[in-house]
Formats: structure tokens, sequence, C-alpha cells
């Protein structure tokens, strides 16, 4: 399913690109950002921004943003107004806080006393209230509703006794990681810098890549050189700009990329020591595209265990095993493969539908799934069918997919959900529909498949969830590379998750 | 594959509408037109239009075109303006001959001695050029570069000396039939009539389907009611305005669909009576949407038994079969099914490429095939992979997959294409590169593995590709309902296909 | 007052231009044609086209069209698609029969069997109804509602004796003179030549300029070359191109203009021997620029004299004379200076005012002529003023500005109007309200002044009008030059004017 | 000339509407604000901005802002988006100081710890650089480049130990005014209050004015109800939406406008108390539209004096006085009548030109005047013309207009110029071309005449100017009864004038 039909939402992937080597660079750096956030753009429908510079000591910073999608908001020509560039930063978005507007689009440029900085962020603040208290205290007015530009303000911010440091970025970051445990991924870009930042729950996606060139003919050769680094909150945008994964950044993480390579500066701990770090579970079984790598693991590979897991867990007798094209593909292979019984196709998707702007009469409403989908009826006319899907959230969507199959000639249509059942909000960065909406809470959930249409519905246990996901942590040998001698750290990184939603236990009290 | 990429492509699909009853209608024939074009808008993407009548003896006609996607066409203003209409015609378009300015958007309206007429066409004449002159010479000024010019004229067309018969447009109809043998299938409206037409040779899809309630709670009454009726170049457009299959149009048929039902006029013979039909087999290999139905059997069907096929005529060892995303899935499952080898996703879709504007520089435009996909390279490091791909036409979009594959850890990539090779043009509707273009007439076909990195390639035959579409064919009971009586034409839909630009025999002499 | 207040307006401007000598040509062609039509943009502002071709024997058409102003339709990326061109013509305009869809926009291309053609109409053909007709019965079906797609197939159009003359294409001009009689100003492009054709009665203006150097600074070396040929409805658009004005287009004349000069060809005689000549007065009182001529006078000495003649037919007793801006600003002058008082503006315009949008609600609906002007109170509070106004068609406009006058502290507003009121309408080319809307056609009529609040209000005589019109004409020499021999013609010339609306006489039988 | 081309601009206009009585209101406030920008276009026609609330404790402010015209940029959609609205600002701009882009769009809205405030400013601070340290020392990081961005976060701006009195927004723009002296009109909206300030050297325009009813019947009960009252940089803007002028807001003045009515909260010096205040001499020059009263006089009668001194400074023997249509036109007639020859139109506007895309080649490029302009030669052949125009700034345009003139057929061309040479840069809100551009600075000015290709070229001097403006300066009852014994202030609005761009005398020091 769509996730504007569940009705959750990722709010937002960042970007950022430099070349390596002293300016002017042969890279074309605004292409190659433009094409990392078409590779985030399933994080992020609803606008897209690029800030360039040429990385100098005085640098000039070029801005374009618009609404809508990453191809309709940068064309040749406004790729133009952001050349002669060595590096740069760019986000696409969905709002979560904050509207909509242009005015929230980022990045965001502010002069402050030091230079100008732009900043690109992904999360939300849990305590976004008292940080915007404490600055208009201070006699600042705020112009936005985004929590990017708390950000960008804390960040500008200097108590007046500070004034000597400062020009000191790294110790305004700090402060800000203070001033806020979660959840950010943060993009700050400063002269000729770009400061990669994760917060130290790791709530929110980042990571490294290496630009090495495409055209050698010697692979090993080829391997050894380093065009650029590119920083991204899912490593599925690499392929397409020629970058290899190079690792992960840590929960609480400061890495420092230039044109001289890369650089951990500091890994700020969690606010209580004790607190396991939090990557947001909802990465793997949702927002993040299949081919991403989160903790050592492919994306896929848990989503096809999320589906094993479910076949153990939930087994039916049937005469195949389905899937709600295209994200609970992997789940229902996953779970045919497990438990023996064929995998076929039933539903093909037009992919022509869009958001269809038609409000249609009632006779059509009712219609509305089928719009979306072509029911292959020779496939499973007198069967009984195993429909995987990834979520139930609402109800509304699989109850006419049943129908439809129902109607075209299924003997049976049981469900297996490949995730838990949402209950409770997300105070981090995940829009989700109000308690009262979801599903879980509803007193229809006791008698679900009745409610929907199913012979049968079963979600996935959160052990089992958990279980799937951690299964294929790897610890890999570059990201040691990567940090010499922080090996303190590497119990900070100790791989926990958030299961809020699932279970309301928050990794941080959100009074905080 | 998009067949974007592979130059291949369809022109047309008409799509018409009628209410049940008299005027005014319940039914909203404007969203119901709308929505069945959206169902056939793989059937072309440059422009659409629609043409509505409220069916009086003289109606007004309201149309609606422009350049771009139905939905973006469409809107519910325009929706409006095609308001108070008891029938409706549409069409979406790629142009193969006429270029592709507005002008040439289809339906066309025109203004004869006897009333107005809209004419929607799906399919090229193959007589065209010598059609032209004739209107010509009978001093008609010809304003478009389209074939639907050319059949409006011709139906508009009065010989002085048979002025009398001249509103007797089934006469005219047959007229034209008997000017060119093919292909065409035509919507021709006029006053409350849908005249529905397809060639004698049967080289273009069209069939009909009923409307019913969708709302009663007795399945029963609801399957026996009839709101309405229409007609469409696929049957996929059926599902989502909530139709049922009724029929297919015949060869060579004229079908009357007025508010009050569907009724054969007469079924013209072929020019020369022995020869066979001659539905394009290329509507099953591509153009056709999976859960359309032609012959009595789903297109998705034919694919998978062309897999199966391919897997008898072609087979090899390896750790896993996998497809090419997303058209060449049913093969790639059918080819696994039948060699026992498990079947495994390679490849994940970005989705939001679509069509880039960007002209990416050098180093990226190497890069250009890895924008649409991401690689599951952990579902194959070190495996033998067999790829299904539905086609290799110009030879230039498979090799670089071979190459990220190989590049991501694949041991051997051996290519199973499911369709024979393209070697000849088309004159009847489909778009075709070049005969110089087509890897089959290339040199470096003889060393095809070598030139695109793989392993191995075989191609499916020509009979395997016949007998897989032979196979599924069914002489539905309704159909014969449908034309009661009728039955000395069933020999006329012999079932034969075209496979001209497979094998080079065309169905009619080209200088008819 | 706007023409678009009025509720009349002029249907249509053409423009031609080909260039001296040889292809490939200096001249930019397309550009010299959109500055061309930019100076004609007040007689057509819903459409705007051009086709240009390199003048070859088997020519390329290019056609560019759009909705809007010429300046939105034709970009610089549109000009070079129509660049490589030694001619074409062009076409600005208002729907009068026909409706304002793309389809309708001019000028026409259609193939025939001797060539392509294009054509460009100025008029309104007054048998239109019996030409479709005719059309029709010859089995031609008609895509749209303008006339000049009856124009363009009566040319193409070929009465089967007469086949061997087909290819003469004055022939089928002068075949389309005798089948329609007024009002047309044709520009017909065929191959390398522009036939340049006005109807016999001269109802719509049409003239010919010569295209000069602009750079030379030997004056006199500069005037005696010719860069090229411009047709077009009014000389005003030759001054910005750089061409001087060469000569009217004569009644019923047929001017070839090619690579090589002007020719006249015929001089197509009128219906009725004894006719005068019927060139629309209200060219002259509303429509054409001020500076254009017609007759061998400007227009802006027509309007001032009329002024003059206004001032002796209704003297009144006044403190200043003034204007409502601008297109009453010649009359306004010429009153003033014949009656001796002095003139001063009262009213400045807001220029910015344009096609509001806004559908105010009630309280600033009342205002609305009040955002069109700003009232100069300073230069007539406690004066009397006359003012003049071009023409008073609803006297709907007029009134409120009087309200503003006088709430401003004006004395006495005594209204003057330049032109007799209109009472009939129009069936040649200019749309007029309905009988019932004008004003002179309503009761209020026997007490406007009371009605719109004046002190007083006189029109201009019809005599007075055409004696304005009448006393300026000249017969020059170069057009004589021009027409070498054609001295027979000159009493066919004998600059009758068509006063249809103001008086009900029309220049031919409506039902012709 | 259009300010363009002169390439002098106006950076901004204004404007303000309350309703009269409690929410919710009759008046449609956002409708009154459209219609008032649309007024104020002239001014800045680069981007437009309203922000209207509901005047509640907690208001909720509405913002719709965008690039291009008032009538462009706010549709019937986004005026209902705008609704329920109690009282609201506006702003048009052209970008001075900061660039054009649509985050540098007013009205500016923050949020301070003291609730919303909405900004509108029209104006350029001589201390922008001075401030931006200011508030960058303090911690805030600026995200645009605009003065008006410095202007609320000076509003927002907290001393730590003032914090008790940070609700006082009347301080807190007491504050503002004592950190920047000039120039600034300025609306502050703030919950149900609109606070109008013009800098004590009242550099730019600001004036008040009165919503009356206009539909009663009795004009005198009219009069003396109040539906709301209005704040705009200009008073032209009052008469399209039924508003009387009621008083200017004077220099230093903070005025509050509420729902109850308007009250002078207080008067702030000048920072040398024995400056004169310093309006800007060329809103009457240039910027103002005709029918704006400034000083309690009409501005068109300014300008008309400014052609009777100039006919008494620099007479000439001639035919003809005339002008370049349309802004040089009061003068023209001011010079004609006190020199009494008479006064004819020479040119005519081709009000269809507007900015052309079209980048011509030589040819064309040559003749870019005459696209302007038609010539009404008729007026003038073998005639001396005397021309006013209202400035000559860098000299290119005028020349080929007078070549215009004498290629047809003028026989002597003298320009006279209604305003005095400008010398020196602006540095208060009006855009000047660099020193170097202005002719006044160039070696050709010695010898004006020659350069141009006049006959004799004079400009009117900085003492004839400053006296046509102050003759008709008027002290208005109504004026001290809005400032009810605020008499010690009177001596402060001694009506001086900023001639800074003519004398390089500029009213305060530049450094600030």
């Amino acid at each position: 399913m769509e996730f504007e039909e569940l009705g959750i939402r990722e709010e937002c992937g960042v970007f950022g690109c430099i070349a390596s080597g002293p300016w002017p660079t042969q890279l074309d750096v605004p292409h190659v950002i433009t094409l990392g956030l078409v590779g985030l753009q399933h994080r992020g429908q609803e606008s897209a921004g690029i800030v360039t510079s040429d990385g100098g000591a005085a640098p000039t910073y070029k801005v374009h943003k618009g609404m809508g999608l990453v191809n309709h908001v940068f064309s040749e020509e406004s790729l133009k107004k952001l050349n002669m560039s060595n590096l740069g930063i760019g986000h696409t978005r969905y709002s979560t806080s904050g509207n909509s507007a242009l005015e929230n689009c980022q990045p965001f440029v502010v002069e402050t006393l030091h230079g100008k900085i732009a900043v690109a962020h992904n999360g939300e603040l849990v305590n976004a209230a008292r940080l915007k208290r404490k600055l208009m205290r201070h006699g600042i007015g705020l112009s936005t509703s985004s929590d990017s530009e708390l950000i960008t303000q804390l960040l500008a911010f200097t108590p007046p006794k500070e004034e000597d440091h400062s020009a000191d970025w790294v110790a305004r970051i700090k402060n800000l990681m203070n001033e806020t445990p979660t959840s950010y991924s943060l993009l700050v870009m400063h002269n000729g810098v770009i400061y990669a930042v994760r917060d130290p729950y790791g709530n929110r996606p980042l990571c490294i890549g290496r630009l090495i060139p495409v055209t050698s003919e010697e692979p090993e050769k080829r391997r050894s050189e380093t065009e650029g680094w590119v920083v991204s909150s899912e490593s599925c945008s690499f392929l397409s700009i020629g970058a290899e994964y190079y690792r992960e950044v840590l929960p609480g993480e400061i890495v420092k990329i230039s044109c001289d390579g890369v650089q951990t500066l500091d890994i700020v701990p969690r606010y209580r020591e004790r607190d396991p770090s939090a990557f947001c579970i909802f990465e793997y079984v949702y927002f993040a595209r299949p081919d991403s790598i989160f903790e050592g693991q492919m994306v896929y590979s848990v989503r096809r265990r999320c589906g094993q897991q479910l076949a153990i867990e939930a087994p039916v007798e049937a005469d195949l095993v389905s899937t709600v094209p295209e994200s609970a593909t992997p789940a229902a292979l996953g779970y045919a493969e497990k438990c023996g019984i064929r995998y076929v196709e039933v539903l093909c998707k037009n992919r022509y539908v869009g958001r269809t702007f038609i409000q249609p009469n009632m006779r059509l409403r009712q219609l509305g799934v089928a719009k979306k989908f072509g029911v292959l009826s020779d496939n499973f006319e007198g069967k009984r069918i195993v429909l995987i899907d990834d979520s139930i959230v609402r109800g509304n969507t699989i109850s006419p997919i049943i129908k439809l199959l129902k109607d075209s000639g299924a003997k049976e249509v049981h469900i297996r959900v490949a995730s838990p059942p949402i209950r409770h909000p997300c105070y981090m960065g995940i829009n989700i529909p109000t308690k009262e909406e979801l599903i879980a809470n509803r007193p229809e959930f006791d008698d679900l498949a009745g409610y929907i249409g199913a012979n049968s519905v079963v979600y996935l246990s959160v052990d089992g969830l958990t279980s799937a996901v951690r299964e294929g942590i790897k610890h890999f040998k570059d990201q040691q590379n990567g940090l010499n001698g922080t090996s303190s750290h590497s119990s900070s990184s100790s791989h926990g998750h958030c299961t809020a939603c699932l279970t309301g236990e928050y990794p941080v009290e959100l009074e905080w």
C-alpha cells in the first residue's frame, strides 16, 4: 500500500556532496545532489531544495527550492544557477511539524556573525516547544513553524559571555545536541565543510558514501580513487551517482566532511548513558527503500525475514501466497518460502493512477481501490489465498481489496500482516494517524477478520519483528576503520530500536 | 523495461460509454470515461480527449482535449464542461502517423450534412497515402497529418449520385471499411448512438463491458441490472468503473451501442475471404495490461506460459530465476515454476525517476539505468542468475543492468527473453525502431551474449510464442449469445495473429 | 473606454512578410511578423499564430499558434521553430463567429492536391451558412466553427470538370470571391507567394509596406533599397519593423507579393457594379490605432475632425473640455480647439487594472469604474466640464464616471459623444451587443442625460461623421504607380463607407 | 517614459485596513486590501502579499504571498484563504536592498514571546549594515537579505534587563525608531491593532483614509458613518475602495489604528532637532500617481507647475508643445499654457508592448523604441516641436524618439525636461543607476543636444522644482484635528524635502 493511504509518513531525506581536492572541481555537484535526492524521493514529496557553495573562505551560497517532486523543482536552468560549486546539501520533505508552505522548505540558510550556514534536517525535536520559548525569550522572532528554524537559530545563538568562542561551530553543534536529545539527522554546511550529525539516540538514519570513478577500465584502480564524498539518509541513493557505501554515521557522532575526507570530531553521549540507542524500527518496516543498508544489513532481507517469521507465527492452510504490491512482496516471498506454498500474483498495479484529483460521485468512490489495481482472476479462481500486507493501520484499504478478490472468485482470503499493530503516536518525526483512527485502538479490532471481510487476520508479534531485525545486524570492519580508536563508544551504538508506536515505550521522557 | 526505452509503442486507446434508458441519466458519463481512459493510459500518454453528447436528435457535443496524461488533462472544471451527457467517447494517444500537436488530438468532431459525428481511432491505415490523394482529388483540404482525419472525411464524403443515401451512417461505415482493410478499432458517435467497429483483420483489440450497480446488497439482483454500456480497447479499464466484461467486438463487426443495448449490425468480411484474422501478437507480449482479456484469456496467463515455454526451449543451470521488473515478472514466475529454480528479486524499481529532464554530464550518463533500479545484492551475491526480460529490441538497456548485477556480486547472468527478436517494421499502428536500430538486424546479434556482457542469451521462438498464445483461446458462450445467429461468421474469427514484425509476413499486401 | 466594456470588438488582424531575393534571406522573418502582430494586438487578443515557409517549390510549413497575447504565445523558443524562413503570415484574433478554442486559431494550413496553403482572414462572411451547406453537400466534414475553414475548403474545392485548372490558385481565389461578396481581407500563402486579397466592397482594411534598411548612413540610398515586403491590416505596425507605407490594397484587388515584388493580378468587381465600396466607418471611430492610415489619411486626424464637428453641432457653455482617456483624446482636443475652451485632464488611468478576475462583493462592485480611473479633482472643482467620449453603447460605463466627477466637485458635466448612436447589428466582422442592449434602442434613450446623470448629452450626427471622414481622403500618386494602367478601376474605389450599424443600410443584401 | 527604462524605481507600497466595530465584520477586508494594492501597483510589481487577522487576543494570522502583479497573486481562491478577517496589511514591492526571491516578499510574520506580529515596510534603512551586525552579535541568524527582516527582529529583540516591558509594542517601535533615523513607512499589525509609523524625516509617504458607505441614498448620512479605516502609501488607492482621504501620517508619528478609530500615540523627534523633514521630492516628480495627495496638494498640480516653471526658465520659439506620453503630459500642458503655444499630440502609445521577452536581432533592436510608440506625423510635419519629458536619466531613450520625429517630418525638436538632472545615488529606498551611467555625470552631457540629436535641451532647475512643490503645500484643518494638542510638533513637520539625488545633500549623515 502507499504510505499516503496508510497515513504514516516519513518526513524528510537529506543529502550532501563534496568534491575531493581544490576548487574548481570536475565533479558536477548540483547534478549529483539532484540525483541523490531523486533516490530519497520516497522520504518526502512535498518540496525539495539544494544549497551549493564554492567552498571558499567567503563563499557564495546558491539556493534553489520549490514545491513538488525533485524532478519538477530542478530544471536544467535551476541547476545552472547552482553551478560552479564544490559542495552542497539538499533536502526533500514532507511536513510533520511545520506546514507545507515554501517558506518551510529546507535547506535553510542563515547569516550569522561568523558567516553563513546552511542546514538540512530529518527528524522532529521532542522538546521543540521548550526550545521555541527559550529563543523567543532571548528576543528572537521566529518566522516559520518548522523545527529546522529552531535548529538554525540555536546554532546562531550566542550567550553573551561566550562570545569569544562563537566561531567554533563544533562547539555550537555540541551545544545544540545538549539542548535536544532526539530526533535529528543533520547536515550543516559552513564554508568548505559539511558537518554530518546524528542524534545520540540514532533515531533517524544517516550514512556516508564514497564517489568513485565510473569510467576507468581497471576496476582495482577505479576503486582506490576518490572523486568526492556523499552523505545521505539512505544508501539507496548511492548507486545512481556512482558512489559506494562507506559507513553509517553513529548515534551521537559529529562527522566533518571536507575535500580532504571524512573525520570523526566527537561522539556525544546520550543524556542517560545507560539508555540504548533507538533507531526507528519503522525504517525497516515501511519507509526505507528495500535496497538501503542500515546497521550492516539490507532492508529487503529484514522484510523477507519478517515474512518467514510470520509463516512460523501464523501458518494457514492455503493454495497460494500473494502480496499487496509492491511493498509487501519481500515478506510474501519469505512467507511462501518458509511455509512451502506457491507464490502467485493476484493483483497488478495501474501505475498511472497517481494522485487523482477527481472527486468521483458516490458510485465511483465505492470503486476507489479498484482504480489502483487490476485483478488477475485467472491466477486464483476457486483458490484459498494467503495475502501478505506490510501493515494494516486504519483498516479501510485492505477491506475493498478482499472484496475485489472474493468477487473475482477467491475461495478464501487470509490476511497476514508483516508488522505489529500500531497503537501509539510518534513524536520523533513520523506522522501517524490519531489514536482514535488507528484500527488497533478501535472496537472493530476485536473481530478484525469479520470487519474487513477476511477469513482470518494475524499480525506479526513485536518480538517477531525485533528478532527479524536483529538477526542480520553486522559490525563491519570498515566502520571500525572509519573511527580509529573510538572503541569506547562501540557500546553506545548497541543497536537498540525505537518501537514506541507499537509498545508505548518512548526512548526519552517526553517532557525532556 | 519501459516501452519508451524499447522504442516500441502502441499508439492509442479508445473508450466509449452510454447510459441505459432515457436522458437525463443518473450515470456520470464524463467521470466514467475519464476513469476508463486512466485504465488505458499505458496505451498512450501524449494527449487525451473526450467528447460527450446529450444524445438527442440535435445533440450538443461538448469537447475537451489536451496534451499530457488523462489526470492532467481532465480537471473537475473540464469535467463539468462535459456534464449533462448521456453518452460519449474518449481517446488517449501516442502518435504513430501524425505528429503530437494538439490539433491531432482525438476524438475528432466534424459537422456533416447529416449532423455532427465524433470519431476515435486506434490503429494505422495501411493505405493512408492513397486515401489522402483520393480525398484531395475530390477537393477536400486536409488540415492535420493524422489518419483519423482521413477516416472522418471518408465518413463525411458523399459521392454525388448517392446523395439520397447519405444519412445512412452504417452504409458510410461499410464504405469506409471497403476502402481500407486494416488497422483500426473505431468508435463513431452520432446523435444517441456509438458505433463500435473493428477492422476485418481484427488487428487492434476492442471489447464491450456492461455497467452494473455497485451498491446493491443483493448480488444476484445487482448482476441483472444494466446501468449502461462501455466499449474499450482493453477490458482492464472495466474494474475501476464497476463494469463487467461482456464480449469482444469481432473482426469486421459493426456494433451499434445505444441506450437500448448492444446490437450487431453487420460483419464485414476480409478482402480475401480465405485470409485468417490478424490480431497483433504484441498486444499479448508487451502492450496490454496483464489483467486484460483477449480471445477469452487473460494476458497475464499468456505471459506466464511464454516463460514456461522458454524454460522448455532454453533451460540453464542456475541458482535463481529473476525478472527485470515489472513487465517480465509473469514470464519469470512461469520460467521458475517450469524449471524448478527458486524465484528471487534482484532489482527494485525507483518509482520516482519518471522522465528525467536532466541531461547529465558524461559521468552520470554512464550510470543512467542505475537511476531506475536499486540492486538487492544480498539476494544474489555469488549466485548464478537467470534473468528474464520481455524483449531485447535495441540491446542498449539490458547491458548496463547485467553490469550492475555483476559489479554487485552475481557469479553468472543468463538472459532469457520471453519473446522472439523483432526484425521488421510495422505498418499497422505500432512504432518500431528503424530496421538498422533493431539489434536482431545488426552484426552484434551474432555474439549477443558477448556484446551485452551476459553469460548466455536465448530468445523465445516464434512457434513457442504462438503456441503459448493459442493454448488459452476460448470461445465464450456469451459471445455467441451476443451475436445471435451469426455463427456463419465464427470461421471468420479464426484467431489468426499478426507476427509481421517477427517474420515479415504481413496480413495484407502493403500496396493495397 | 475599453472596447471590451463597450461590447464592440474587431475580430482580427492579419500580417504577412516576404524577404526580397533568393533563399536563404538575411531578414529575420518570424521576428518581423511577431512585431507586426504586436502592432495589431488591439485588433484581437484571444489568440495568435504564425506560419512560415522556406518558399521553395516543395516548401516546409512551420506553424506556431496559441491562446493569449502575441508576446505570450511567441517565445524565443517558438520563434526558433519558425526560423529558416523566407516568408510567412500571421494572425491575431477575437472570435466573432467561431468560438475561442485553439482549434479555431489562425492561420489555417491545409494540404490540397496542389500543395499546402496557409490562410489568414479578417472579416466575416455574410453568406457563411449557405457556403457551409454547399461544402457539406459536397461531402466535406467541417471540423471548426470558423469562417476561415470555409475559406480554406472553398479554395481547396475542385468542381470535377475543372480539375485540369485546379493548380491555378488565382482562379480559385476569384472563384471564392464570386461565392461570397464580403467581408474579408485575406492572406493566402502558397509556395513562395503571398496573395493579398480584399473583398470587392473593401469592408476590412489591408495595406502594403516596404521594408527598408535601418542602418545605412545615407538616407537616400537607404530609401531606395528594399529588404522585403509586408502586408498588414493596419499601417501602424510598420514603424516598429522599419517598413514604410507603400499603398492600400484596393477593394476587390488580388495582389501577388513575392520575393520579386508586388503585382496586381486582378481587381474583382462588386456583385452589382453600381454599388459603392463599403469600408467600415468604425475602423475610423474605434478600432484602428490613431497612427494608422486609411484612404490616404491618418485615423487621428479623422477623430480630431469628429471633435471639431461635434463642437459645431453641439456647443455648450463650460469652463473646460476633457476626455475619457485615452481613446477620446483626439476628439476632445479637436472640440476644445474649435470652441476655444481650455483642454484639461480630469481623469487619469490606472494602467495596472487589466482584466480583474476578482468578483467583488456588492460594496466594491458599485465602485467598479473607480478602479480604472483616478480623479484629478484639483483640476475641476467648481467647474463646468464638457466631457468627450468616443461612444456610448450600453450607457453603463459613463454613468459612474459622471458620478465620480460630480462627487469630486464638478459643477456641471456635459457629455459629447464623438460618434453617432449604434442601433443595428453588424454581420461583417464586428461584434456588437444585441439590439436590446444598445442604449439607443432602449426607452432610457429618451432622457439619456437624466438616465446617466449628465447635465446634457449630444451625439455626433451620421452626416457629421461621414463628412469628417471624407474631408481628408487623398488619392496618392504611388497608389496609381502601384497599379499601372488599372485606372478603369479607380471608380470602383469610390470611397463609400459602411454605416450599417448606425443607419441599418447594409452594403449587400443579407440573404445573398 | 517607463520607470523601468529610466532605471529609477520606487521599491514598495504598503496598505492596511481595519473594520470598524467588533468581529465578525461586514467589510470584506481581503478584497479591500487587494484593491488597495492594485492602486499601489505602480510602486512595485515584483511581488505582493497580504496578512489578515481576525483581530482577537490570540488571533489567527492568514498569509498569502507570491511573485508578480497583485491581480496575478490574488485569485478568488487565495482571497477565500484570507477571509473571516477584521484587519490586515498588504505589500507590493520592487527590491532595492534584498533580492527578488519569494522569501523576501512582505509582509513578514514573526512569532515573538508576546504574540505574532506582521510587518510591511516601504523604505531603506540608511544604517542597515550596523543593525545587521548588532542583531548577529546578539546571536540571531538572519535568513533573508531584506531590511524588513532587520525591522521585525529589532521589534522582537528584548535586552535581558528590560524583559518586563517587553509586551509594550509602542516602546519597541520607539526603540526601533531610535536605532534607525530613516527611511521607513511601516505598518505593524499585532492582535487587533495596526500601528502606522513614518520615520522622523518623513522620507516615504503614508496617509490615512476613512471607509464610508457607498450605497446610502442620503449623502450627508453617508459621509458621517465610518465602515473602517485604511492606511496607504498613497491616497490614489482610496477612490476604488470607497474611502475618503483623512490625513497624512506625520514625520515621526506613531498612529494606532483599531476598530475604535485613529489615535496618535507619539511623535518621535528627529535625531538632530534642528533638521528639517525630508520627504522624497521624487515622489512628486516620478513615482506617485498624479491623483495622489501629499502635503495637502495633488501630485498632478505639482507636475503642471513644473511645466509652467520650465516655460519661464526655458522658453523657445516653436509651433507646438507636446509630451512623451503619458507621464510628462501634465508638465506639457502646463508648459503650453504658460507660453501660449498650442498643445498637440505627436506620439501614441502601443499599450500591448509590455515587457517584450524577444531579443531581436541587430536590425530590429535599432527600432526598439518604435515598438512602444506610434508617430502621429500628420500633426507635426514641417513644424517646430517643444517636447516635454519628465526626466532624462541615461539619455538613451529620448534619442531614438527624436530621430523618429525628425524622420517623420518634424522641422525642429526642442527637449524640455520637467525635473533637474540626477547626479547622485539614493540610499533611502530608490534604485538609481550607478553614477557612471547617469547622463549628467558623463562627458556627453556637455553637448547633450548634439548627443541626443535635439535642437536644444534644457532641464528644470532645482530651485524651480522646489518652488513648484512648495507653492501648493497646505495645512489642513483636519490634520490638526487628528493630532489634538500636538502643535509643538507642527514645526517638526516643516515640509523640507530630500533632494539628495540632485544636489548630493543627504538629510542624515550616511555613517549614522
